[in-house]
């Protein structure tokens, strides 16, 4: 009778270990899968430890560095940063196709832009956007533009987000534009996308319907400067970690880089002719006029910490739809 | 033998099961937790009723009217719909301690404010307002601004939250003031607050360090139609569910209304001159000539099927602080 007690409770116990072992199987097979690397397109090197490194730093609740999940910031550039912008921004193709004349100047685009969708209720120009991007295909790879994304940037993104990170796209293109295929390409919803905006005139319709129309006016020119301005504007707390590729980011790297606690500021530079540009013009790269990464950025860079990205030597594999 | 292995077998799922149970039992015991009244403080009714029905509809799967995670927007004006107003929005006594001389239209003080704050380091301001609201007591309970939220909007901002809402504040008031309490009072960060919003400016200072010092120029004046407006710059959808107040809210509420599928729009009449306020005019109520809720209001609440939300009747506690 003791021993048979003393067996009931033993086999009570293993049915209990079995029971446990099984969920500990399930939960180490998870864990397993979130182990396996997040960053399959990073080469090993200083862009790829300096990202494992710094999320590490926020995360780790040991960390001296760690930052609580709400604070978690992230902003990317979008044209040069998370897709294709040679030989001309994507956007420039769409408004091109839509103003009249031949268009010489950045300034007298921007004006023709703005007066050719002025008065255009925001849903009519939602769908010519889409329209546009299901046929619009890029001269080079003759593909559409969504799917010129850099693979190791949306890996980065992923990773960022499965560690607590709130994504943002802070772009001196159109914040309309943007958001119409954000969420879709990139997996970041619109109120997460900041770009130049212009403001939106509520009306009714026949109907008596309301609806929101396009107004000519800028109310922000989410470049330079404007990136941090934008930033405060829309998201209202400093970022912790920010992305980009030219002279237009620096501010939001200066900006991003100056709050206390671990920072993470990078910059893609173009130096892949043969997989897809190499342009500057820092390192005697060509300048192209199109996403100035400029010598002088690069020193600043040096002096900042900011880790330079080497397009050539850091990602292993470029295109979602490269082998 | 045969009874030995029977009983091992027997005695092994009796643990499988005791593990089992366990398991259920702590779920269960989270189940219960989640089914208690998510809204204590409203009396049964329509506005109670209307809410649950509401978020029934859009977060059952098996719901015609389901709404994706991701598209559950809610927006809320604060002045008088999440705190009180009365006798004069906390902001505007915020302002009058801060500009010289007497002020006696709006214009006059929204200019005369503009002035004073213009050249402000942004962080000098969040500083300022922290400040204030540690010390200014409300001069008929005594009690800081921030203690005098009303519970059942309290409990309707966390019951959408735990419906997978994403609940903004849309108001009238200075962003860069609100968002210096939001999280801390309702649970609603920095980038879900939206406001009346001037523009900064990015400079550096002596030691070039970057920093955004406040501009005198208006970007957004988040009132009336400039609240949709507001809603496409910062959010770029459509809400599903809008709560207001005041004639301030009624685009808001008609653009949320204006979109398919069930919606849900409210608005809270201060009828409570005993708990609160009472002030109107719609329904003879007094016309206190601040957070005005008109009788056209009332009519149109009533012809477009929005919920208007008796203070006096539907909420059963006013304040956190109240037994």
């Amino acid at each position: 009778m003791t021993l048979s007690r003393r067996r009931r409770w033993f086999l009570l116990l293993l049915g209990g270990l079995l029971a446990a072992t099984l969920l500990a199987g399930v939960a180490g097979w998870a864990g397993a899968a979130g182990s396996a690397d997040p960053l399959p397109s990073w080469n090993p090197g200083a862009a790829r430890d300096g990202i494992l490194r710094f999320v590490r730093q926020t995360t780790d609740p040991a960390s001296p560095g760690f930052v609580p999940p709400g604070e978690r910031i992230a902003t990317f550039d979008q044209d040069g940063t998370l897709w294709v912008e040679q030989p001309v921004y994507p956007q420039v193709r769409f408004i091109l196709e839509r103003v009249p004349g031949a268009v010489t100047t950045r300034g007298e685009l921007e004006r023709l832009a703005a007066t050719a969708l002025s008065g255009m209720p925001l849903e009519t120009f939602r769908s010519d956007v889409r329209q546009w991007l299901a046929t619009a295909r890029h001269p080079r790879w003759q593909r559409p533009y969504t799917e010129l994304t850099y693979q190791p940037m949306q890996e980065l993104l992923r990773y960022l987000r499965a560690h607590g990170y709130k994504t943002y796209i802070v772009t001196g293109g159109g914040q309309d534009f943007v958001r119409v295929y954000a969420e879709q390409v990139y997996g970041i919803p619109p109120e997460q996308v900041i770009g130049s905006a212009g403001a939106t005139r509520y009306g009714y319709d026949s109907a008596g319907r309301p609806f929101l129309t396009k107004e000519p006016r800028l109310l922000l020119n989410d470049n330079d400067a404007g990136k941090p301005e934008g930033i405060q504007l829309m998201i209202g707390r400093r970022p912790i970690a920010a992305f980009g590729n030219s002279t237009g980011d620096r501010q939001m790297l200066e900006y991003t880089k100056a709050g206390d606690g671990p920072r993470l500021a990078m910059l893609v530079l173009h130096d892949d002719a043969r997989r897809e540009y190499a342009y500057g013009p820092a390192l005697g790269l060509p300048d192209t006029r199109v996403g100035r990464f400029t010598q002088e950025l690069h020193d600043e860079a040096r002096r900042q910490g900011w880790i330079v990205i080497s397009m050539k030597n850091d990602w292993r594999r470029l295109f979602p739809f490269d082998r």
